[in-house]
């Protein structure tokens, strides 16, 4: 089968012929139909992170394919079940964060495309209780997004408790950012769109944005500050400023998702106005596996719209340089 | 009557002869038994913060004493009823913030001792509905701290969402800090207490920390980290790279707490690791008066116990100067 | 003016000219657009509760209108604000209820229409603390039935904590029912929609109910249990053995809301049932002044959808008899 | 080696020696120290349920050992561990319900003693991933009735969400509300503790039940509402009338939690004072592996005291006649 391979951090990945792998007793084996391309992909390849993966190694966790053989043990699949591989590939099961429905706390998963190898490939192995159902009505396509993308914003709603009749700002509006908006809507509240580019906005505002600010012309802080400020602010954008800006635009009792990961990992924030306006600022990391169910469902009764935009796995270098180029709208999803 | 009075923000506080203040119809009158020194008063007296009072005025937010005269519309209190005169001097009672529960966020707060005079005196005035009353089996000079120590660091513990069997750092053993590892206990919690003298720390574990840790001969981090690291970090100490320690000690699905306000108002997080560790920031600000009621409530039934020095008014300047060189162990109240 | 008077409870209503009332000096005149009936006042007017009100008097908690005069204390609104008259007339401010956030549970409460004077008039009084503002884009008719049927059921929806791609099943879709169907949908639900008549299933259908069961005709526990139960049971039909039904469709971890008030007062339920799967069963009561607030904004933002049936006060008996008979199939709003 | 075995539901336990059984790859073989005597077993014992286990076969979910081999696959654990044998045997690790910590409601559980073979025996053998550590300071007597007596009861203080200052009432004092009204206790409530004999009102107050209160010499809804009412009602009583008592002594917003099964399983609640009142009904049903991990924890911290009596396994029949008889004042624990 043809894998895109990361040889080493300085290279360009490699489209490699290799030998289908052969699932073990707890494992499925899933024909990948689409595979969605991640930042997150770019930073393993480059190896940009401290804990860094070990060459030569698939990246790719935004699976989603169709089963063609399950192991020993893996007996709640059939073949033919579509199913995708979302980036936690395995966690024990049994530690206080699994046993309390925060398995993407395990200190001992292991991540699709990272520590094992993903799918951006033909076929790829994947522990069988780790991989979800896409159910009817939710194409492949659009499934590989919503398994990443769709999944972490989605999160990030939840865990920010965002009620009805809420604001919340949505601050980069790209493959995540676009899904972030719809999920804050889904949960009932108004949106703020904060992006740089007028076609970023006009997608916000067709997704049902109430209101957009382009950062690049205006202050985001004193433009949303003169609406009344938000409630919630999402940062998708992977800079400090922006974070801190996100921050500053904040009402009373506001809350701050961070998810996305800067370079420059370090950000500051004022003490006296975060206990003083009863502020709290939280990490998300992805979502658990209900919480991606729970992604596919909404999308089976058509409550979001998943923007993306289908490449080669051929072209995997090529769309690369076009995401760090900035040059693509939406997310890229190989078409297998 | 006499008052201990601010005349200018670089000047020491004048003990004054002033009239008896008159309640309007909100209003009651107090007679000062007890109040309680707290940093603010210091901040206010130096002028300290962006929005700073204006002298005169009047210090003082932990005042407790007898009710003497109540304004026409005041009904529900009594002549000889005793309550405490919390931070929170009057809410306007409609905002979304009254309504929800979260009335320290209120926009159109007053602020007792700072916007409006407080009980560093030997009567107050004090809005009916915004006064707490303190039950029988809690004595005047207990009631003092609890009103602002006392439910402010009860409402940083609520606020985190301690549960039992979870593990809290108190980082500064001091008027606060003795207080927050009570309640943290009577959440349910274990706890690690971190200061820099012995004597705190054997208040500490008189109060039943199950670790001690003396940050001025131990690296507090690597000490906590050795115990596998902690749930909930507390911060009262005013200090930026205390805070930043704290963050450093958690556990993943972490909360750090914020509650006191440095001087230097700035502290720097890394994004990576707040989102990987599923980390929340909280700043917290003191409480409502439901949370000051169930302070009393637990203080009435023996669940805490207060460390506290009694001084005469008149030695208000003298108490200043001792707290700020570090000569006082306990919170400071004024017997009046 | 004229006022729709409750005389004595086996008596219909008396449409009588009263003296337009005077506001106190915490209140304010309201000069009425809009009146919405409830069935609340038709056992108000009957005395079928327990604590019965005292004759004569003015039903009538879904009072909206324009202010036309401010008592002395009532400084917060201007003449000409458009405010909502819900039935929280009055709550103390100062218990644990309203301090908390509950004040719908407040001991001293008065209730509009009941303890004292409603809305079925040409004017009303109320207090300036618990009126609530109209905001632009939401017209005093809409307003009406949301001031009641509104904020109670979506504090219903709120309570139970639906959560995104969970099922709600909404037991009776008349005035109150089509709001909650819409609630549910708002906090990103997928509804059942339960009732006896076609007319309002297809009302509900085409507010956006994924599916629809004629109780009359479909044994509904059967054809719950068909499509998989549901999470989140919602009764507004005011009977026993609907509750029970609905309780019999929740799935394991389920929640049933009890709203509506049957006159016999009973129901049953499996203690074994209730543990081995379990269920939770909420009494909710309507909601406070920030629930209300939100329902408007949510109005305002295009969100829900509000049908009603115009009437003239004079018209008073003959709504109630048709409401008695079931030959009204929306909020009856009196047009004032 | 020797085993407890039920033959047939009109039969008294048989003492028989059977083979020892051998671990499966997911599973550890546990010599059994000690094993606890819970009513289920004797339900089990009789088929009292709806769906009945399938004699022969060994109850006993409360199993405390050392393991002394692993299955292949069983690999987190060491020979020479610990560990507790809880009535959840098995989950299927990925529904909805396992993945978002509510493991306890999995439709594909399996449960020791009652659908695998359960403690009451010298060995047994258990799913690795669902015992739970004991850790050091738990000794192995006081660790069996923790396993479900004390899970169960702590998960049913959880999930009524017991708050400090709260005031809960425990009906009925035995092996399982003598460990009820301590995890009150240490989620920082008062309690008020009901039983019908004044040993166990003695052992109540001895742990710290602020009221006491003797149903069989006084109306507890009368002496309940005379101290004010209480916010959270745990009923351990298997009757539905002690459960109607407790739902009527309920201040307003309180909660009620069912735990016990009574035989005749119907309740009877009034529909008005639920929803006026706001009240709250909630099943619970033992607890997760995380939750006996936190009832070990504070045990080993000395929060909790276990009451229990040590028999031998040949008596198992003679305990049960016991238990049945009401001769047995607290937790019988089967010495191995």
């Amino acid at each position: 089968m043809r894998a895109a391979v990361v040889t080493a951090f300085d290279q360009p990945l490699e489209l490699r012929e290799v030998p289908v792998p052969v699932p073990g007793p707890d494992e499925v084996l899933v024909r990948i139909e689409a595979s969605g391309l991640c930042h997150t992909d770019i930073h393993a390849a480059q190896g940009d992170w401290p804990v860094r993966p070990n060459p030569p190694f698939t990246p790719g966790h935004e699976g989603v394919g169709i089963i063609e053989a399950t192991g020993a043990a893996a007996t709640r699949w059939q073949v033919g079940d579509r199913v995708a591989i979302p980036w936690l590939g395995y966690a024990c099961g049994h530690c206080e964060y699994c046993v309390s429905g925060r398995e993407t706390l395990c200190e001992h998963q292991r991540n699709t495309g990272y520590s094992v190898d993903g799918a951006h490939a033909e076929y790829a192995v994947a522990n069988a209780d780790y991989v979800v159902a896409v159910p009817d009505g939710v194409g492949a396509f659009d499934a590989a997004p919503l398994t990443c993308a769709g999944v972490t914003t989605y999160k990030a709603i939840k865990v920010a408790g965002v009620r009805p009749s809420e604001r919340v700002g949505v601050f980069g509006i790209g493959g995540l950012g676009h899904l972030a908006q719809q999920y804050a809507q889904i949960f009932g509240a108004e949106t703020v769109a904060v992006d740089i580019t007028e076609d970023k906005l006009r997608l916000a505002h067709d997704l049902g944005a109430r209101w957009t600010v382009n950062a690049a012309s205006t202050d985001p802080v004193a433009a949303i500050r003169d609406i009344g400020g938000i409630d919630v602010a999402v940062v998708l954008a992977a800079s400090p400023r922006v974070i801190e800006q996100a921050f500053a635009t904040l009402r009373r009792g506001g809350r701050l998702v961070l998810v996305s990961l800067p370079k420059d990992n370090t950000i500051q924030l004022p003490v006296f106005e975060t206990v003083l306006s009863g502020l709290t600022i939280i990490g998300s990391i992805v979502g658990t596996r209900a919480d991606l169910a729970e992604v596919f469902r909404l999308h089976a009764s058509g409550r979001t719209r998943v923007e993306l935009e289908l490449r080669k796995l051929d072209e995997v270098n090529q769309a690369i340089a076009d995401v760090l180029a900035g040059r693509v709208s939406a997310r890229v999803v190989f078409a297998l």
